[in-house]
This record gives C-alpha cells, sequence and structure tokens, in this order.
C-alpha cells in the first residue's frame, strides 16, 4: 500500500487482505504452539516450499507436514510471537510477499536450557479460492541463544 | 473476517472496530505497565470476570480493581508485549471473541531473578456506547520462567 | 479513531493511514537491525529530534546519521520486536501522534552478554508528499538487561 490514490473500494479491499493475512501468520503461530500439525499444513499450498534452516526445510506439503511430526514430543512448550508485517501486494490481490519478525520461545523435552529465536518470516502468499495460503515460507536468523538448530539461514545484515 | 462478499460498508465498519479492539487490548497493556489500576479496571464490564490462573482471578470490576492494588508494590518494572491478535464478530459487531499472543516481562521489587511469561489471553468483547470492554479476560500460559505465579491456565496444547 | 460517527471514506481514510505507519514503524526496526543507516535516517525529517536515552540523542537528520555509524561494529547482531501501536491523528490526516512498545534482542561484538531492551516509543509523525515521516522519536525504558546504556528516559510508571 504506496499510495492513497486509489478508490475508496481498492483501499478497503487491500485493507481486508491485510488483515486477513495477518490472521493467516497468527494461525500458523497458534497451531504451531498447540501442537497441530494438521492445521499447520492446511495453510500452505501443496507445492509450498519452506526453509527453516539452511539444511532444514520441505518441498511440498506432505513433505512439510512429515518434518511437523516431532514438534509434540521434542517440544515440551514453544510460544510464536510475530509482529512488524509488511504486506505488497501482486496484481489482483492475488498474491503477497509478507515480511514478519518473529521473537520464539522453545522449551525442550531433554533437559537443555530454553532456546529462543530472533528473527524475520519472508513469505510468499497465494489467495485460493478467497483463502490466503503460504506458497513459499523462509525463517530468518537476526541470532538464537540456546537454539537447538545450529546454523540458520541469516537476514543478511549489512557488514557482518 | 472470512469472506469479502460483503458490502463496502460492512467491511469497513468491521476493520474499524479491529483497530478499536487492537486499542483496547494495546491499553490495558500500557496501564498495566504504567501502573494505572483505575485506567485497568475501567476497560473492564461491571460484571466481568477475570482469570489469570486456576487459583487466581476475580469476579465483578469491583473485585478486579482490588486484586490490582499490589502491582504497584509487588512489581518494580512490568513489559506487555501483545501481538498475534485474531477477531470474530458476533451479531451486529456487539460483541466480539478475540485471542492474542503476549509476552510480559516482570521486575519484582523482591531480589529475584525477572520473571517471564509466555502465553495467550482470551477474551470476549461486549460494545457498550460503542466502546469496546472487557467482558471475559482469561490468560493461558504456553510456558514460564522464574514467574512468581506457580499455577497456570495451560493453552492446551495437543499431546503434552 | 475514537468514533464509527464519521463517513465511511473518512474511517477508510484513517485504516489507510494507520496501515502505513505500522509499515514506517516495521521500516525502521528492519533497517536497524539490517544495519542500513542511510535507510533509517531517510524515515526521519530533516529537523528531527531523536531521543535514546537522556545523555543519548540528536537534533536533525544529519547528526542522528551520525549518530548511527557505529551500529555496524557495535552490534553483532540486533532484533526490534514493535507491537501494541496506538495512532491518534492530528488535523486532515496530516500529523500522528504514536505509541508503541518494544522488545530490543542485542548481541554485542564485545564479549559480554545479550543485551534486552523493554519499553516504549514515543513518536510525533508527519506526512510529507504522502509520506509519513519521524519529526520526534522518544524510547523510554520499562526496564533493561545487561543492555550497554546505562541511563534511560523511564516510562514513567506511577508510584515507583
Amino acid at each position: 500500500m504506496t499510495t492513497t490514490q486509489k478508490p475508496t473500494e481498492t483501499l478497503v479491499a487491500e485493507l481486508v487482505e491485510i488483515e486477513r493475512i495477518h490472521r493467516l501468520l497468527s494461525d500458523y503461530a497458534f497451531h504451531l504452539d498447540m501442537n497441530h500439525p494438521d492445521e499447520i499444513a492446511a495453510l500452505f499450498t501443496e507445492d509450498c516450499y519452506v526453509a527453516y534452516g539452511p539444511d532444514f526445510g520441505a518441498e511440498g506439503r506432505e513433505a512439510y507436514r512429515e518434518t511437523l511430526g516431532g514438534i509434540g514430543s521434542f517440544f515440551a512448550a514453544t510460544s510464536h510471537h510475530v509482529s512488524n508485517i509488511v504486506v505488497d501486494f501482486g496484481l489482483d490481490l492475488a498474491t503477497a510477499t509478507v515480511r514478519s519478525v518473529l521473537h520464539a520461545w522453545h522449551r525442550y523435552t531433554k533437559d537443555r536450557p530454553d532456546g529462543h529465536f530472533f528473527g524475520q518470516y519472508h513469505d510468499e502468499l497465494v489467495r485460493i479460492d478467497g483463502d490466503w495460503r503460504f506458497e513459499r515460507r523462509e525463517l530468518r536468523a537476526a541470532g538464537v541463544v540456546d537454539f537447538h538448530v545450529k546454523k540458520q539461514i541469516p537476514i543478511g545484515r549489512a557488514g557482518s
């Protein structure tokens, strides 16, 4: 949304879709913290690409769903906090590029310190039958504290 | 907001109320961090129900106001960070069910480590004379770190 | 936004500007975490006033830009999480007073513990040629943990 020189109907349509995209991002976090792998997978397209790290991701919803199977036993609890959401639409509000910021807290079932992740989600969304879905979701790290995944995709901070 | 097949006026009305609900949640957090118990209580209905834990809550605004009296001396400081807000409206935009996520940091006046709360607010709101108020607010924990309240209402994570 | 007794066009205009203000706050955080000092400075007015602490700030964009030069080498990484955004408009949507909440995580290049900042941004914004800019940005602390700046502007919590 870079200009207000649009007719009211268009602006309303954009704001409505932004709110629905916020909900998609919130639902993802909710179902992750609730250990609902089926509900998480349903938020992705069939041909999705998900990258949680340089060596850790999945191609396709079915493969992605499999990576979610261990959430319940690996973590005793998680809490995902998403903010700083920025949305840019493609043509006809049919696609969207979304950037957001994540602070995630993780308590492990193993006896080890809680892990923290600080970073960014970079998403490519598509609207299918009115519902927004993740076609591509990439998680990039600003930094981590006591986190179980050793290698992250960096946010690409300049000069560092 | 689950469809865009509504007339513009209706969609605008919903977006306006969502923004005002965000403000209610932000004002609650603000007045809590500022130690303004009267301003907090004024955000609740006269017959509100508030549950901060299985053994810790209040029925009615007056009783709730009394529980807020000790904030100033018990905490040296707090910071409440609310995100992932999801709003579902009842009929005529007169009521709303709201889910959000909280990270709260607490510094105690006693010499003990800072406490962290990670979890969810589940709210039932009503609109009275145009203003949104909490009729029911329940705080559920994903997990806590060095927190002073020993028992929490769990978020109900599957399989844990 | 304190009433819904406005014509639809006005309400839409306010919601559009609120979304654009959210983007300004998100862009500031993004460019800070990405170590983009020029992009940060471009979000401020020429005569801006920035206060990060009682003894730490700048008057004017040029002076402010100079304070940003050390970000790249002082921090190994940062992550700024902004939420609880509350917007109040001046006349004609030409100015806005904005309050938000910040959790910032800092990793230092020096060997010292990560620093956390919990607090509030208080902003005065102006709209110039359609774009929102910071005219005044003040950072107030609820509290800090292992933070490198020793003195903060307090949020002004009652009774503390």
